[in-house]
């Protein structure tokens, strides 16, 4: 007969409560009692079986997470933080790259895989809010990221154009006046501006300070080799800015190789300044002064409105949901100290 | 009445088999093709649904990677390999993260999550050989990784003691003969030294170099910070090699920073190499020489085996599949070319 978890609270003398925190590895439960129940779980050869309770409930215990790139560290340290938080409430998680590509962010959000999910929480790049329409409600859906939805699903993100601003003021205050805008979309024809730009163009207007068209620089993808190439245009054009904020830490850290390699010092020549605050970017010969969104609440809030949603909470218009963010100041604006 | 995959064939006029590769997004279909099966999926609003065909075989379409952390890029840049490799035979990937510590990977490893997944690929750090004994047979697993057991299944990886003997080599041909081995483990008492800690013992050996126990550093973990941590400890006991061999990439990384914060410069001071080939070590001030895993031909493997596996075609005694390797040679053994 198959054992069972009061089985195993039996024999350790223990509630069923601390069996179910051990075998869910939550914290606070002590080490000799994690040892008590380890040595029942082992005696009695329990396997738990944590789909059980989800299926009772008709679930499947399982949600998806869809980012465009997972050898992006960024999205990758964010899909750890969604494990972390799917764990404490006993899902496990379904992960997804879509490499940016609009079709393949259809097929996700249109739900391919619905029988198997409980809810996707998707980050898009290049979905439209046309490609949301008639997907099933039958499966919860959250947003992330700086794209904007008039959609009825939870959206999920920091206040982008206030980050931007706060990173472009921190340039400003070091003295610097020539900041280009590293990360522009080269296919930006007819959608509107990333809001980071948005926030670069606001600043330096409140600052009072030019933002010519050719300190912004478009980048054909996200990854460090983008922003290298586009820093090297940038120079080889003859422009010389004496900042840099980058749309993400990757283009910060290719752009920051190309100065190196040119014999550019930074910050003394050219600061630089990034957005993510992967864990790379406190590395390197110079530390990278960036935007940190809180990563782990945007993972907690993300789980939390997909089991609003499972419970029947979430309220029709979906809602716009506001993570922190803080600006972490090092060596690429600072100098060493 | 739901609209299937033969009703957009008809509607686009093409074979059911060019809809399908659409649908999969495989490559090899034409972007005019692409075009017009998908304006024929927009007018009938067709909904693939990947999963039929797993169910109708009693799969889920599922298999399970579960990696020590996701946060370690060599990891992330894995699974996003492996979810590549599984999307080409229709199959998607559960993701998890198992902290590297032998309770999780035991869970993982003993079907917790049995009903949802049709196999298992594990890359473990902690589990013990025992841990493989009363599993269910019914979930085919793969092994990945430095480690080997005595146990009835495919294992994959790259000879980790020639890999290993390769940048020692490497690094005896800079004229390097003070090398050090950083990320030894802390609690090897009970265990079998890391296979790359035997390659550079061996390959300093063979070249009658001495390998000094104070050269060999032991690490609290596998990050950036472990190797800042281990490089300092080294230096602050007094300790001066001219090279650095380190058991990854991240602890390079971490070595690399204390070095030059320290202002040794590496090369010329001391040269460093490292494991993994993880995209962050072609930038920073200088770049580094690391071994090279096949990241893509270690996920096709694992997926190949599981697939085999399923098809019930798999050999009882479990094999040993070998991915190849090389070594780059960059800045950090070089110098600036």
């Amino acid at each position: 007969m198959r054992v069972s978890l009061k089985d195993v609270a039996e024999k350790a003398g223990v509630s069923i409560k601390t069996v179910s925190n051990v075998v869910n590895n939550y914290p606070h439960v002590t080490p000799a009692m994690r040892a008590r129940v380890q040595q029942a779980i082992d005696e009695l050869g329990y396997r738990p079986n944590l789909t059980a309770r989800h299926l009772r409930k008709g679930r499947t215990g399982i949600i998806a997470l869809a980012v465009p790139e997972l050898g992006n560290p960024y999205f990758a340290e964010l899909a750890g933080a969604v494990i972390d938080a799917a764990a404490e409430h006993d899902f496990t998680v379904l992960l997804d790259h879509t490499r940016g590509r609009r079709e393949q962010e259809v097929l996700v959000s249109q739900g391919f895989r619905a029988r198997v999910i409980d809810g996707l929480i998707l980050s898009p790049l290049e979905l439209e809010a046309e490609d949301l329409q008639g997907r099933p409600d039958d499966v919860p859906l959250v947003l992330l990221g700086e794209r904007e939805y008039d959609a009825p699903h939870d959206h999920i993100a920091i206040d982008n154009v206030a980050a931007a601003r706060a990173a472009v003021r921190h340039l400003l205050s070091r003295g610097r006046t020539r900041i280009a805008y590293l990360g522009a979309r080269t296919d930006s024809a007819n959608r509107p501006a990333h809001l980071r730009l948005v926030g670069w163009r606001e600043e330096l207007k409140t600052a009072g300070v030019p933002a010519p068209d050719e300190l912004v620089v478009p980048v054909d993808g996200w990854d460090r080799d983008d922003g290298a190439r586009a820093m090297a245009r940038l120079l080889d054009a003859g422009v010389r800015p004496d900042a840099v904020f980058a749309f993400n830490d990757l283009i910060a850290i290719g752009a920051m190789r190309v100065l190196h390699e040119r014999g550019l010092r930074v910050p003394w020549d050219i600061a630089v300044a990034g957005f993510d605050d992967i864990a790379e970017s406190r590395f390197g010969a110079v530390s990278l002064t960036t935007v940190a969104p809180d990563k782990q609440a945007i993972a907690r809030m993300a789980v939390a409105s997909l089991l609003r949603s499972l419970s029947g909470r979430s309220e029709p218009g979906g809602r716009e949901l506001i993570a922190e963010f803080r600006l972490v100041e090092r060596e690429s604006t600072l100098g060493r100290r």
